[in-house]
């Protein structure tokens, strides 16, 4: 497996996340990517190679957008892996840079959904194991009522997930919900799939996220003070009995991978990207990536050990829930929030002294990514 | 750049091209990945990673796939590059391997297509560059007016190219078209985009097929004879001034640097298969790839040069004209052919003494990747 001891992100940028109803993914995707471009002090004309994630906006997408910024006749891959798609991406650019193929690889991440829940796409419709017919609220509610019954899990603990996300948020300019909101507000939102509300469901969204990855030795004539990649670990799914042994499974496996990588363990972290598609699974994750004892992951959040400057701080930029997720953004997304917290660049959403922080996607169907980084 | 000195090819599989109106592509998909195992002698389990090549079979098709084989829990990447597709997943397998990510990688790729012209998605419609918003077969009619006009290609000479393509398929069992048909009948098939001919255009077709990569330590405990890969090259486009231009400069460029990978010259090539969507295309591309000079390529197929055991022998699986071109499978099936030619075991098409051999794809939008390998 990769240690990438020499891999470092150099550049980050993305758009702002939300409906761009006006623009196109060639639009709000040249903006993130002459933002990394800025940020990492390079003329596009230095990428070697990019790897492009998107799941859902059609054949050769990738090279449509990177034409609006030069046809330079790199390496391009268009590359899928559902709501990991982005994270796939990026551990594509950081394996190519670590194969010594090249020096400097650009991920980019981008996708302009439409309106309405996401199980409306039959291409997401096909379960490969367990009982993941049902539409994603669904699935997650069944999740929600295991680990309930299981450990006592609350609802209003899932609400607060979505309270602490809401709140990171608006404090960051790119999110799409960054509104204030109470527990009462969240539980009292429109009914989706019992007793999950649309405030605990992640929104479908529209935008860009980009991500410069180079070779140490290349890193060091950059500007920016680099974040250099610890652990870079992809996973597929396994046989499951059952939507939360699922969530558990695969998630808790690319951990234990990405912390042997890294030679890093939990306690180790300062600030985490994790998908939150809904707030349930934020609380599963707290348990998959080890923050605390299975069945705690509830009480983790109530006790506000998640919140900025917590005992990790987790989903600062408003996650999936708030931050939005157009899904081959969301992945790289997470690694331009890990790098600006690294750099001390968050302003109000700023955790104290990050020196270490993870990045988690999960896609169904499936695929689980994990990236640590380290300032 | 990669030059690969220890990745191999150890196991090689691939179904029939055909229409499969029956079949899904995980039904055909796992015959190729059967095959291939069962080829290089390995159970699925050995395999460390997959990189699935399709085009337009929806999200997480690979794992949708790959769980019918086994759910191992392995990175899975899906990836996509138009019509080099295949070639694309090819290349990232072999990146990975010389990665050092892992030791033994699966390139699959599949594609299930309906009938019609390709143009038809309005995904491919999408030009980047150039006077690319036709369709194919018109496009590549541009391309064979532009070639005629400078240097007195004849429609009978794009006519021989698919004559000997027909000519190679009707040896090969997994061929869609493998029939005996002469110059007049190629001629005398329906106009589909004057001069281009039904017989000089590639069919839309359904088929997957598989390659498994592993280091050369590796590949010494398997039961083939493996295949050296000495160059893996994937370009994108750069902007052109007409479609002929655009053929030409992103394929001579492709081809220069996969020469420079290897230290080959075209001269020391044995068995070619390239990117025939079109036959003006197969006369072009052997100049890209410098079998002969520009403006020669109309008489290199009319003196026979490119026939089997010809000066080189392009071309001997049908090419995509006669064997088919299912997208994703295609780049896939092109290392099959080489693979069993440098083997010897391609029965009535073997080409004599195969030692190198080619493979270039072309997909518009766009990329060119070639691999050269070494018995």
């Amino acid at each position: 497996m990769i240690d990438s001891p020499n891999v470092c992100v150099i550049g980050v940028g993305m758009s702002a996340f939300g409906r761009h109803p006006d623009e196109s993914f060639e639009d709000f995707g040249k903006q993130a990517i002459d933002a990394a471009l800025a940020d990492a002090g390079l003329d596009y004309s230095a990428i070697q190679m990019a790897c492009c994630g998107h799941a859902m906006q059609g054949i050769t997408a990738g090279q449509r957008l990177l034409n609006r910024v030069g046809a330079t006749g790199i390496p391009i891959i268009n590359v899928e892996n559902a709501c990991a798609t982005g994270s796939t991406a990026f551990h594509q650019a950081v394996m190519a840079v670590r194969a010594g193929v090249v020096d400097v690889a650009l991920a980019v991440g981008f996708e302009k959904m439409q309106r309405g829940p996401l199980a409306a796409d039959p291409r997401l419709a096909a379960p490969s194991q367990a009982k993941r017919s049902a539409p994603m609220p669904e699935m997650f509610a069944e999740v929600f009522r295991a680990h309930s019954k299981k450990y006592g899990t609350t609802v209003e603990q899932m609400a607060m997930v979505s309270v602490k996300n809401h709140r990171n948020a608006s404090h960051n300019p790119k999110a799409q919900y960054g509104i204030e909101v109470g527990v009462e507000d969240v539980l009292g939102a429109r009914m989706v799939a019992d007793p999950l509300t649309l405030m605990m469901c992640c929104p479908t969204s529209s935008g860009a996220a980009a991500a410069i990855v180079a070779r140490a030795d290349f890193a060091r004539t950059t500007p920016r003070k680099p974040a250099t990649v610890v652990a870079s670990v992809l996973q597929s799914e396994r046989a499951a009995s059952d939507p939360l042994a699922f969530v558990t499974e695969i998630n808790t496996r690319t951990a234990s991978l990405a912390y042997q990588q890294s030679g890093l363990k939990p306690d180790d972290l300062d600030v985490i990207e994790l998908h939150d598609c809904f707030a349930i699974a934020e609380i599963v994750h707290y348990e998959n990536l080890g923050l605390c004892e299975r069945g705690e992951g509830g009480k983790f959040v109530e006790q506000g050990l998640s919140a900025i400057n917590g005992r990790v701080s987790v989903s600062a930029s408003g996650g999936l829930l708030a931050k939005g997720h157009p899904l081959g953004a969301t992945g790289v997304a997470q690694i331009v929030e890990i790098v600006e917290q690294l750099r001390g660049e968050s302003g109000p959403r700023q955790v104290r002294d990050a020196k270490i922080g993870l990045a988690h996607c999960q896609g169904f169907g499936g695929a689980a990514c994990i990236h640590i980084l380290a300032a």
